[in-house]
């Protein structure tokens, strides 16, 4: 689907119109934006009709896979080799500038348009489905319960290729006009992050289990 | 665009396929995801193919209002009254079941699907813009350096009316199978937030200036 020979170069699809010294076009920021989110927003055409679906995402080298139930809307339309778009956000700051107009955030943004292709092979499947968990919480795969054949079958899994992108990257830096500065207002950012708060154990957790290592490290709790 | 008598009923296309018991449709559900969201994900068809554009939004009772350069891409697509979809989703704590299959995402996430329309009415583009400067930071409208006319012109405004929506909550409770409750794995939440860090002052501010009220509100600074 790349309409020029090298993989990292923009298509005119994904190349960033506004504010194009933002865009960045290299496969390493890309994928460590869609590394870093926790979920993506997955944007189809049905019935002519744009829909955007939030959902949780991994990346298994330049491919990103998503996993639902055969039943849901988004994945059913995928299952046709419909063509989508996902897109990840970051979000840093709040830029506080001296004028309303120059307000705006702080922010790392991937997009990546291609066309969804059904998982089936046995292996791709396992390794998508690991991929999958180790997203949410990295290390949990191997503690928790694997999925049971019917687990298996009972999950869809769709791949897009990360070969058509682009990311749009914003610092926290204030623009504003040169003869704002001048203004008595204050200007800068708030800076903005992911607050990981303290586990909560399951009502219905038996005695005895102590936190597991994924989740200490995640949480930060020794 | 409402396919029912009902205000706050969804259409065939708003309905939520999976996990029906996770569907809302009330209208204060809704609001108060879009209020309380940073930045929203907003969906469009350009030539046949599906774009997912983050931006930031506000809310003025009954409308999604978004703003930009007339030269972006989306904005110039709206123009002509295409049919969007506005999807915005908090996550509020990572599920981690005893299965690797029941882990999930505790979430609130709320969809409008509605035709754009370009806002040229003066009153209409002023409360919009303030409501826009005020989305990115509550109190700021009044502390800041107010847009020109040229500011002005130079801003396309765009509104969505909130009457096609649903709304898809998930909470933190772990759902795994009767039999793998026995198991001997954690399982519970990791709650997550948005952490507000402390102001930065951008290198330009000149001395004296101090950190107004709306950015001590928004960071809990004294």
């Amino acid at each position: 689907m790349n309409t020029t020979d090298s993989p990292s170069a923009p298509s005119a699809r994904t190349t960033v119109r506004r504010s194009p010294h933002r865009g960045v076009y290299d496969r390493d920021t890309v994928n460590a934006i869609f590394d870093d989110a926790l979920i993506s927003y997955v944007g189809f055409v049905a019935d002519g009709s744009p829909f955007v679906i939030p959902t949780i995402h991994a990346r298994v080298a330049e491919t990103l896979y998503f996993h639902g139930s055969p039943a849901s809307r988004m994945l059913r339309l995928m299952k046709n080799g419909a063509e989508v778009s996902v897109t990840a956000t970051l979000v840093d700051s709040i830029v506080v500038a001296r004028s309303a107009f120059n307000h705006s955030l702080g922010f790392r943004s991937a997009m990546v348009i291609g066309e969804a292709r059904i998982v089936d092979d046995p292996d791709e499947r396992e390794i998508s489905l690991e991929a999958i968990t180790e997203a949410v919480l990295p290390g949990r795969w191997d503690e928790a319960r694997l999925p049971t054949r019917n687990e298996d079958k009972g999950t869809l899994l769709v791949a897009v290729p990360i070969e058509e992108f682009s990311a749009k990257v914003r610092g926290s830096e204030v623009n504003d006009k040169d003869e704002d500065y001048d203004l008595p207002i204050w200007a800068g950012a708030i800076p903005l992050s992911t607050r990981v708060g303290t586990p909560q154990p399951d009502p219905r957790l038996a005695a005895g289990i102590e936190i597991p290592e994924s989740v200490r490290r995640f949480t930060g709790t020794a």
